[in-house]
């Protein structure tokens, strides 16, 4: 038996970016996944439901046709199992694509089998044990669907299964509003679907600033019912084929779509066997900052740690653990600035510090705050709606993090990250230029709002004084 | 006679602007303006301008809906003349409202007749005459017609004009493919105005990038002809209304929309009795920093300056004269760094230097590249076109400036100025999160690209080392 200098367990995003830090160092590694490969991005993720997302929203902006002088709005029809067909289409050329790029990277160092952790420094996979140096765990996560729920068979679906339906099923129960549930709940009902959303907690898509989320929800809820705070409890009757009950209300639905969080891949895992203390979901304690397990030679990575589920930070995780696992060391990285995009309409988005962690803490802030039922470039065309937040440090003017249900989040999220992860005050977001009219305008309203609530009322003006003029041409 | 602090003359963006600041120091002012109030802005440029290529693009999209599996594409029609009066009552609620703005901001102090300045220190209007501290001109800037096109009257369409136009021609040569031709051709060609687009210039939008401008053509080219190049000619015969040959061919059209540039505002204004040199556009040499004339106690703000004709910018000039009006100073203020922006499909922008200005100085810098038409969100959304170039120092790796003809290049290009604005290296630009997917991602790409041509090639990674770590929350 020779021994690896790494396994990575699991070729998913996370497992992959782990595999090009490990390919830098060596050759003599394995990654273990049992298929199928092509990644759950590409697969049942993020791509899938833009293609999805962006048919839905063209369907809807019908509704603006005939005020904008196009005729014939009424003559559009959508049929949704052709959208599905279509998102098929598009999902198999990225998930094609990803199985490709990760048997070229593999190469013949990939196994296509289902892995078990023995020991710290064994895995056991397709019959075989294998002693390594390193582990890179990177499983990923699947939808939690609660166990009294199996029962209901294919009418429970999910984000994994949900792109498979021929037929789209006419009414659909979505419960759990978080990014998934909210997206596709929303495109779901955008092609035609009878969609009710339900959510035990009074929130949606992650948002704890109560402003903020009382906007989301009404422009969310104009498109299909929504009921928040109470567990949603299912039954199936001969007339029905799964009722969903909240509160004293019944309804009968053709399926529900299961979307509240996901649980770790860890079943079989054998993570019993790296003799270190589970949480309750099973877990071994883990830095996120250095990816590894205690201070084992085992690391994990992405969605199945359960820290960041998010694409990007997978990569960020897989990077960390591959660098870590193929020096056997514990280098210790930052982590960028925490950024969550729903894509949904308005969207929604997070940057930094949510809301609920800065009053928790204590710490001492100021709302900036900006209307977009009244943003110039939003209502030029006609998607005017929702609320941004931007909270910044009362003693320092530095921006702290921010919350939005906008048109346009997932841009003014990425500027604002930049502002976050530099550690700008909002003085400085003011000094750069901004377009008109822009959806960017509405972020400079909320930034001035937010200087003009600061402690320090002696506010800086936005353009410098000369002398510390960046450099760049004048006319 | 009393003796006012301050005339400004002109009530547009820039001339309101100033009249802020003016206000904050004293009451004994003049505002002159002959009208119409509102703006340039709101009644005939950024904001109508916005509204109609909203209705273009969404009746463009129809193209991709058959394949979206939304069908009855071919059932839609739209009506040129429907659009514009919707863009009309658009234009018309913003317009109004920035005549309520004006006339509240100015009060009393409003005189409403063409100002003719007598002195540095002398204002006539309305048949007065005003002795003043100091003067700001914010007269602005209209749409350049060469004086031989006038005998064609009406056939001659401006962007002032445009928009009032209750039956639009069925046939319109735009001569002119700057910011205004290129938005507003495109817009007429997408709502089924026969267009075709001629410039004297070999480029698009202002482009200066080869490669950029390349894309930019071919994607513009396949919505309306375009003849880059060679002057168009105007003529006109009895079975023609108005003939525009091009070499040597020609070609009948209903109306020619002129947008070759802009001409200041200075008829009448009496630049002449400033005692200063004019130059050959008739315009006084001015500090862009100060807004001041020479030495005077007079100040220059806005499109008529011809040194930024951009709103923001003349919004920043106008905060300059204001200031420094009111004071009787020539303080001095940075100028933002440079971002321009075309409304176009694929949108086109510029931040910083342009490609042109860097190879001009000699500067030695690498090139960042990325190719939209691979770009993953563009894709899923069937927009997947265009080229993004990033320049950064050689030396020092500073981020410098980006021409970029993309979808979303507005956002983009808001990102980039950010990073600009702070004099940001690229590698400081990756440190920041990327969600996925976004079209963000594809400037992360030109931003690799162009870490790994820096002279430096020990790149450093995008995540740091712990101990410089931004504060924000782990999991």
């Amino acid at each position: 038996m020779t021994e690896k200098d790494a396994v990575i367990i699991g070729a998913g995003s996370g497992g992959l970016s782990a595999l090009r830090q490990i390919k830098n160092a060596t050759d003599n590694y394995l990654m273990i996944d049992p298929g199928p490969l092509g990644t759950k991005c590409a697969r049942v993720g993020c791509m899938p439901s833009k293609a999805l997302i962006k048919a839905a929203n063209d369907f809807h902006r019908r509704h603006k046709f005939q005020s904008e002088g196009i005729s014939g709005a009424e003559s559009l029809s959508i049929d949704p199992d052709s959208v599905m067909e279509y998102v098929r289409g598009m999902r198999d050329k990225f998930a094609g694509n990803m199985e490709k790029v990760t048997r070229k990277l593999a190469g013949d160092n990939l196994i296509e089998a289902k892995a078990k952790i023995l020991a710290p420094d064994m895995v056991e996979a397709g019959g075989e044990r294998i002693k390594t140096k390193s582990i890179v765990i990177a499983t990923g996560a699947s939808p939690l669907i609660p166990s009294p729920w199996r029962e209901f068979g294919d009418r429970i679906l999910t984000s994994e299964t949900i792109f498979e339906q021929k037929h789209i099923p006419k009414k659909i129960a979505v419960i759990g509003l978080g990014v998934i549930g909210l997206e596709l709940g929303q495109a779901l009902s955008r092609i035609g679907t009878e969609v009710v959303g339900f959510d035990m907690k009074e929130t949606l898509g992650g948002l704890t600033d109560e402003s903020v989320k009382k906007r989301a929800i009404e422009a969310v809820g104009s498109d299909f019912p929504i009921h928040l705070g109470e567990a949603a409890r299912l039954s199936s009757t001969k007339d029905c084929k799964i009722t969903v009950c909240y509160g004293d209300h019944c309804d009968c639905y053709d399926a529900v779509l299961a979307a509240m969080g996901v649980s770790p891949n860890i079943e079989g895992l054998g993570l019993e066997n790296l003799g270190v203390e589970l949480n309750d979901r099973g877990l071994p304690n883990f830095n996120p900052k250095t990816a590894q397990i205690s201070d084992l030679p085992v690391y994990i990575a992405g969605d199945v740690n359960g820290c960041r589920p998010i694409l990007h930070e997978a990569l960020d995780e897989g990077f960390i653990a591959g660098k870590n696992a193929a020096a056997g060391q514990d280098d210790c990285f930052c982590r960028r600035v925490p950024l969550r995009i729903v894509f949904s309409d308005p969207q929604i988005a997070a940057v930094g510090y949510m809301r609920e962690e800065l009053e928790t803490t204590g710490r001492e802030f100021v709302v900036g705050r900006e209307d977009f039922s009244d943003q110039a470039r939003a209502a030029l065309e006609q998607n005017n709606k929702g609320l941004l937040h931007i909270y910044a440090d009362n003693q320092t003017a530095r921006f702290l993090g921010a919350e939005m249900a906008i048109p346009g989040a997932e841009h003014i999220a990425h500027q604002l990250a930049v502002a976050a992860q530099n550690q700008m005050t909002v003085f400085e977001m003011l000094q750069s230029p901004f377009y008109h009219p822009v959806l960017e305008e509405g972020l400079r309203s909320a930034l001035r709002n937010a200087a003009s609530k600061l402690k320090d009322k002696h506010t800086q003006p936005e353009l410098l004084v000369c002398g510390s003029c960046p450099e760049s041409p004048l006319c």
